[in-house]
């Protein structure tokens, strides 16, 4: 009897302070939220299951499938009140055999080199292609160069990533436009493949894939990566002048379009059950390692915002899903779908948060809104400042929430520190092991703390 | 000539801009700072050496006494005007054979667990100890328990970090009591023997060393850690109720004392050269693994300050120090050295710097100073801001450096994210490879630039 009444009192109270102290009402239930992700083993757990159970997720892959199955079960074990799948159609590339390149001399010295093709690449076939190297380190050169001097030839895209850029995704968008871009330029001045310099920040000997684009108008040809120590040692040994041809052979092909699904986990919205907020990560990876970072982490942080909401008994004003996308890496199907079905059905989608920035220790989040719309989310900063969060501010969201902005959608996206990721980024370094329990944990927190926030004061 | 004529135009117009827009012209020094920071392998090439050819650097060992002889070079090597030696004496402490642990169960089961001695315990010798266990999780509960339970027993201190704190260091803090007075308390009460969770963040099988300290008036008992799956697994076999022994053998030992040194690399003023910044970490490191966050890093980055400023042609007003402290992991010998040479010559000692929290990302810095003199620092945050240092705050330096402070010297401490640091932590873990390239000199250039703005600013 005693408990009951002070029980009684307890909502007197809390309703009091939630109108009197909002602040300090959000910052003890933050608190609360925040004990309760970091005390669980559910994200990491799962991020484990996917990693080390299915492995690579590439579209169109055995595995991809599996994942879709998987994430299902965790959706529903997190607590969402609904689970369904939005089927599509998704490229489905293949790597194929063994994959080879040799710098063979006129001296008949052969020296083996580091590469994997790029994703969506043709291969060079069976019998593999055999020319003369010619190196770039920008696209003003190759474009100086021009088709009497490429023509024939494979050129070696050989910019790096720039060090000096503290933040490591605008080295990477700098210097990505040879991966993404450099097989497509090539071909149309008559190359015959082209090898690109890997998107890595540090020396390493892994080299790392990643989409290229052709251009419909030229040959598709054949596109690899060397791993950045082997583009140093190709570097060197073309200073040489030695006579020299470069041998590549890859089988990678595009085989038909497979069906596959985005993965929907719905939580009901109470107040606004029309309006919509997506959290969301991407299901399919690389092949060539366990997509642990890229993007197991943003899966597993997704689901865990529905988890632990529901763990400390929120009630979302608003309709939340967690939405596990298909095919970011190498067509972004599952992101068109997600936009198609939401103007088909008239859904009204408030905001949209997405992580596909690695697993590591959250700083911020970057919002894809007016100035106006900024400033409001980023009052929040104080409440977030305890947990690592310090900025929110002007910025890209992601390749999956992104396409919602033209429905009215305010996107985001969490920005952990970016010092690690491109270590692992696309190559057989992005495993389990490289994920910090503790940093991913915290950077689910943070997502689910931004999107109890807007789910409390709106936008 | 008319290179000439811009250099002129480009000193008078420097002039200008120094007056007239000092943040700018700090911004673009610090720019330049971190371009070369970032670009240089020095730093991690230090650490590299320091981790994996000479290995483990505890006080006393000969790989100690290796690093002093190395990192003179390397002091040398970054431009340091005078590199010298501190001689002191430093306790030799060593771990001795193979350690053991097996709970021995009634029934005549045996399991062994994963333990290693705490830092300065005396051994059991090499029949080991055998006796009954009893667990506590508060030091309350031992209390409690008082002498009559207590006595002829092994006390198994089973409180683990909690992870709730989003700073480690604050867990590390509130149960790091076990570890540092465990062994004391649990002898007053006539305990043979403790054994104490390691102090890790996460699940984990390796135990995690770190010094325990003795009460002169009771009986020094060996004192070992347990990782945290072993302990985990120590307490559900506790719980079965069939009758058992806990069988623990090591043979560390205190050896004589031996003579050590700090190493100094100086950088004499050109304004005020007897004022003195100095910037620090420790060599020694524990004997389980290299030391590599455990300050492998803070000894790499308060080196590559030196080299980075001269690197960037700058003329300190007051004199540079980069200090390796010796014997902070058991003893603190060099500390006191260091503040005793300081009185001794009347050294004025105007700021200090440690890097004692890992290599990993820095977040912030960390000052023991009054209010005022911290929000005076506080100012430069918006030039860090670009480069992830988002915090100056009121806080604890360092183990060797914060004795400057009864000199009159403000100290303070690099505070880097901390959720990876009790991964690691005193275990066989800390190594090398866990150390990011990137998130090492990212802390290397946050330490060069609040060094240059304390050196430009005064306090």
């Amino acid at each position: 009897m005693q408990r009951r009444i002070i029980l009684g009192l307890g909502v007197i109270f809390s309703a009091f302070f939630c109108s009197a102290f909002g602040q300090q009402t959000d910052s003890a239930f933050l608190r609360r939220l925040s004990m309760d992700v970091m005390n669980s083993a559910a994200a990491y757990e799962n991020l484990k299951f996917l990693c080390k159970k299915i492995g690579p997720r590439l579209s169109g892959s055995p595995q991809a499938q599996e994942a879709v199955l998987v994430s299902q079960k965790m959706l529903k074990a997190a607590g969402a009140d609904t689970v369904y799948l939005q089927p599509l159609k998704v490229p489905h590339w293949v790597r194929g055999g063994r994959e080879q390149a040799e710098l063979r001399q006129a001296n008949g010295k052969k020296i083996a080199l580091a590469i994997c093709a790029l994703g969506n690449s043709v291969g060079t076939g069976q019998k593999g292609i055999t020319a003369p190297v010619i190196q770039v380190q920008t696209m003003a050169e190759l474009e100086q160069l021009g088709a009497a001097t490429i023509k024939g030839k494979i050129v070696f895209f050989n910019g790096g990533m720039n060090p000096a850029h503290i933040q490591t995704f605008n080295a990477y968008a700098e210097t990505g436009v040879f991966r993404r871009t450099g097989a497509a330029k090539a071909a149309r001045l008559g190359a015959v493949a082209v090898v690109v310099r890997s998107l890595a920040s540090n020396p390493t000997n892994f080299p790392h894939t990643g989409v290229t684009s052709y251009n419909d108008s030229f040959p598709k040809i054949p596109a690899v990566a060397i791993s950045t120590n082997d583009a140093d040692k190709l570097s060197r040994l073309l200073m040489q002048k030695i006579a020299s041809e470069l041998f590549l052979k890859t089988t990678c092909a595009m085989l038909p379009d497979e069906t596959s699904f985005n993965v929907v986990g719905e939580w009901r919205g109470t107040v606004f059950p029309e309006k919509i907020i997506t959290v969301g990560g991407h299901l399919d990876s690389w092949d060539l390692a366990e997509g642990a970072h890229d993007d197991g982490a943003g899966v597993v942080q997704s689901i865990e915002v529905i988890r632990a909401l529901k763990a400390t008994a929120y009630k979302p004003r608003h309709t939340l899903r967690a939405v596990l996308f298909m095919n970011e890496e190498n067509g972004g199907a599952g992101a068109k779908k997600y936009l198609e079905l939401a103007v088909q059905n008239k859904e009204q989608h408030l905001f949209a948060l997405e992580s596909d920035a690695g697993g590591f220790t959250p700083r911020g989040f970057s919002i894809d809104a007016a100035d106006s719309m900024v400033a409001k989310l980023a009052v929040h900063v104080p409440l977030l400042l305890p947990y690592g969060v310090y900025e929110i501010k002007k910025g890209g969201s992601g390749a999956d929430v992104g396409p919602l902005k033209t429905i009215g959608a305010v996107t985001a996206g969490l920005r952990p520190d970016s010092q690690r990721y491109f270590d692992v980024h696309h190559a057989a370094t992005d495993v389990f092991e490289t994920v910090s329990r503790r940093e991913l944990q915290l950077g689910a927190f943070n997502m689910a703390a931004l999107i109890y926030l807007v789910d409390q004061y709106g936008l």
